[in-house]
């Protein structure tokens, strides 16, 4: 288990960081701030003895990382990560397959936060993503998951290829994302499954993808390379839920 | 028409520029650099004749409207928008049924360029975006486009509900995402297809969806409200795709 400071920034965000039961030490609010959103907000945090704190739109701006804060900010308590096993009890717990993303090392803090978003969406049981050399659980990542790391377990591993050839014997398939692999409408995506997402420039990384027991192609059509790592999570992730339904 | 000064930041945004055969006046390049993909575009630049300046990284941080050039700047030919029958043009050059992408007011560059991206590997015809109240082709949209907006056309339109009425006219049918909808697995995307995705925070907005012919859902089965806008236009794209297919 592991901690980082998080600060949570706009009203979707802190609503939903409040509404999963997170322990919130304090709420900034701009001053003359007095919609609806901001009200619940409010609300929420009195509720919970969460000290509420009036500051000038100037204050917020120092303190905001992602610039985006829409009059809200919250300290919150750290983020604690999940371990592999988590992952795995929840969906033991839920009665299904399990379902897990795997993040091979996505750089851009909006991509993981929205990958998050997405899996949570998708019904996957949690993510997993590697201790270095990538982005961890920023300020950034919180806003753009929209509240999805709260409920949705991420787990960070030394190794990526170790997980998944341990996962492997707990009897999960993986797949991967590459443009040389088969059209994802033509493969058995059902089961316990390991959707691999690799890095924003290179892809998947060669020893990882030699592990993955299926490549899995999303038709291109057009004139560029490859999608954007957050939607090409989106699509392959979808062709599994449809495929599970 | 309309034209816009045009920043491309990230070398592969400026190569797919000079790939597409997009005017570019000058390239800056951050001195010292000189790995394969640098060396690629230095090459092309003097195969056009384009201008190339090294300079400190300190000076294309100055210049940079990402943050994100990874040593590499080009000032651009300003971007030509298309008109809305540009677009159906082009459908019928390949005698396929047009596929439009239609924003109602995306707001995020990110999301916009991703969208693109999108588009153009889903092999949409062409994008349509509102004049008022939402984001334009600027550098970010470039970027997170990779490139994309050198080949699928961008229209601007005064008003969108006015902009579907005449496509309808013109054959089309029009399916707009959102939570109330019908699965989309279980509707009949064939055929000239309109794909309407609304504004990040607050959705398609009441006119338009009133204009949709279809409205569809996304299986959700998390615990957040919704996907990122440009991963639920990816997830949509593709279930046109697939029927298509």
């Amino acid at each position: 288990m592991r901690y980082e400071e998080l600060t949570i920034e706009g009203r979707n965000a802190v609503l939903e960081a409040f509404r999963s039961g997170k322990t919130i030490d304090k709420v900034f609010v701009q001053d003359g701030c007095h919609d609806g959103p901001v009200n619940t907000i409010v609300r929420e945090a009195k509720k919970r003895d969460t000290i509420v704190q009036y500051v000038q739109k100037e204050r917020l701006e120092q303190m905001s990382h992602t610039g985006n804060h829409q009059g809200v900010i919250a300290y919150c308590a750290a983020y604690e990560y999940a371990s592999v096993s988590d992952i795995l009890d929840i969906a033991r717990e839920k009665g299904e397959d399990p379902f897990v993303f795997i993040l091979d090392n996505i750089e851009d803090p909006h991509n993981l936060g929205a990958i998050i978003r997405t899996a949570n969406l998708a019904g996957a049981h949690g993510v997993i993503i590697p201790k270095r050399r990538a982005v961890g659980l920023t300020a950034t990542v919180a806003k753009t998951s929209a509240g999805a790391i709260n409920y949705t377990p991420v787990a960070k591993v030394t190794n990526i290829s170790n997980t998944i050839e341990e996962l492997k014997k707990e009897g999960m398939w993986f797949v991967c994302a590459d443009m040389d692999g088969e059209l994802m409408y033509n493969l058995n995506l059902k089961g316990s499954i390991g959707l691999v997402i690799g890095n924003e420039g290179s892809g998947v990384s060669r020893l990882v993808k030699e592990k993955c027991d299926y490549v899995a192609a999303i038709p291109m059509k057009g004139d560029i390379d490859s999608l954007n790592a957050s939607v090409a999570a989106g699509v392959l992730a979808y062709e599994i839920v449809r495929q599970r339904m």
